[in-house]
């Protein structure tokens, strides 16, 4: 290998889907090691339509570690950047000392650059640092020569990061070891197990920003009696329930237990002191809507779930996408009644009959939802072979298109 | 007595309160008995602001047992309204049975006609039962000669009607007893021991009727884990915590546990499936003013609470009255900027200062509030004893003005 070439940087690019948990996430039991107070169970989400992509690179000649996330370029010494740089570089460490022929020793002693974009505006609202940590992790992991389990350090990136490290339904399980070490995801069935089932995320148009996941679980931990008692006696066995409803692709008992965690965590940030709401008006008048098109039907067709922001995320069976998605058009009528409002995955036309809308028996909400992606679920962090996708250029630095 | 006097009918006037609970009231063990899960505790409002009267006239000559609410005839089979006029009449006739002289014997096979009023505009969306309910209980024992604990009987008809048969703080005792002989109110201090304690009523414009409280609850008891958890585990610890909070009158303490329990009974709510709203963007707006409020002082200076509908209640101490008020016309301002905004015990002119508005930090939100009304703790039932005031005519009909 001439000289020169080992100036060439050496390039991973891989990709990330995000993940909707339907058993919540929220509240840590220690905050470096992000370790929950509950396990939780998410869906991964198609990363055809959500994806965070990231590429990483390695050269001798890299003076010092920078990243660049959607563009931009932001401070690498992060806590949570630098914990998983730091837990990636040690297990090649330990892998490479144990004699594992794939770690590549060469890079170990290397600086790295990362490039990240989502290929969803941020301005979303929807929770990309899950899809982010997950890619940072795999393509670091890559770029090292590093394999196997890696759920546990993209926990410590992002808690709900673990999740987003395997495709289909996926559990993280808390764990109960001091220092983390059994706090790890795992999946429970893979994306083709359900493929009938689909998944919208009703981009909402939010009018002020939130407050912060990692902040307001604290405050949460520390002030509501209710998440405690959630945590410790209510979550053990939905996680149970859940499993097995996903296990016996049981719709009806996989969209009620939803809703209900769903809404059990919204209580307890009801709960929190001072109390933090992440529902407002459009979410309230999605949750009436999804109540009573089921009532209307006299079957639990569609759920609803909504993390810390305004978005809601929607389970359905194929079948009751046009029409679901025809109401939602119908009882929030966007600015432009463009092809735009829809999204992803083709949904056929529909018509919506006077006999339904009379018995949803709501008004009509203007501009409440931006626009529908429509989705399923999906595999985990995969390589991009193609060189030409890496967003570093053979010099380690952006590529100026972005 | 000459015989034609006897066809005169007996007539009775009353006022009595509605309450505000600061320890919540959600769920029944026993329905037909009204016993509650939890005990709760409230301050009685003032009649000079808040009232209803009744007045109650048995007569040999009236045919049947007849009610007049707020000006209609309504149904008087109602079971709760039975409730009440069946253990008035057995109490009457067990304490002549006991000997009791008071009693007036003669009345007791006699039909009674009720007709009652509010002070307050029921679109105003206060929760009248309790105060409806005290005051046809103490206005039925009044007629019929009965005296003492009558807190039992009011709750059969609401429950939080008990709490509405005495002035200044009351609890309501949840008691354990099968026959709820041991559900009763209870005063725990008297209106006259805060004096500087000021309550606003904030009444919201509700955009539509919210899902009523008794089947509220009896769906929040079937289906909400955190109602149960709630009730057993951390009212008890609370009641404990507020009666000493009013005993020592530390309006910290009082105004934090006062927000922190309206915000777990709605959390309950949320709880509940299907989910329950009673919280609004506009009472969202209120709960965020409150909190900035606090925190600009850094000092718990004001406290909200909330029932089961969108009105406000806000408890402070007479000095930050003034500067309140205008605050809140500032964030919300009324249609018409007049004086008919604040009713109730007038409030003193406040400037507000460009640092404070600033601190707060929130957009005004036109018209989410009607009017304030202006009040402090008050007395429990009273007997009318101007007979001019007495709402139903010497022939047993109500008046033509009503």
């Amino acid at each position: 290998m001439p000289e020169d070439r080992t100036e060439q940087p050496h390039i991973v690019t891989c990709t990330a889907p995000v993940n909707i948990a339907v058993i919540k996430y929220w509240g840590k039991r220690n905050e470096d090691l992000i370790l929950p107070i509950n396990s939780s169970l998410s869906v991964t989400l198609h990363q055809d339509q959500l994806k965070t992509t990231t590429t990483v690179a390695t050269s001798r000649s890299f003076q010092e570690d920078r990243i660049w996330l959607n563009g931009k370029e932001e401070d690498i010494t992060h806590p949570r950047l630098q914990s998983c740089l730091r837990e990636i570089r040690r297990l090649a460490r330990k892998r490479r000392n144990d004699g594992d022929s794939g770690v590549d020793s060469a890079s170990l002693s290397h600086k790295v650059h990362i490039c990240s974009v989502n290929n969803f505006p941020t301005a979303a609202g929807l929770a990309s640092s899950a899809a982010g940590f997950a890619c940072l992790v795999y393509s670091l992991a890559r770029v090292f020569g590093v394999e196997g389990e890696l759920s546990g350090i993209a926990r410590q990136g992002s808690g709900s990061a673990c999740r987003s490290m395997y495709g289909g339904f996926v559990q993280w399980i808390m764990g109960n070891k001091e220092d983390g070490k059994d706090s790890l995801a795992q999946q429970v069935e893979p994306e083709t197990h359900w493929p009938e089932l689909r998944i919208l995320v009703l981009v909402a148009s939010a009018e002020r920003k939130p407050v912060g996941s990692t902040s307001g679980m604290q405050t949460s931990v520390k002030t509501s009696c209710l998440l405690k008692h959630r945590a410790e006696s209510v979550v053990p066995g939905r996680m149970v329930e859940m499993t097995e409803a996903i296990r016996k692709k049981d719709f009806a008992a996989f969209a009620e237990l939803t809703m209900k965690d769903s809404n059990q965590f919204h209580a307890t940030c009801l709960d929190t002191y001072p109390p933090i709401f992440y529902l407002n008006h459009v979410s309230q008048q999605i949750i009436s809507l999804v109540h009573r098109y089921n009532k209307h039907y006299g079957e639990t067709r569609v759920a609803y779930t909504f993390d810390a922001g305004p978005n809601a995320v929607i389970f359905t069976l194929q079948q009751h996408v046009p029409e679901f998605v025809h109401m939602v058009q119908y009882f929030f009528p966007p600015e432009t009644n463009g092809a735009d409002f829809i999204k992803g995955l083709p949904v056929n036309c529909a018509s919506l009959s006077e006999e339904l809308k009379q018995g949803i028996g709501l008004e009509p909400m203007p501009k409440g939802i931006n626009y529908i992606i429509s989705t399923k679920a999906g595999p985990g962090p995969r390589a991009v072979e193609d060189p030409t996708q890496h967003l570093l250029l053979s010099d380690g630095f952006p590529k100026k298109t972005m």
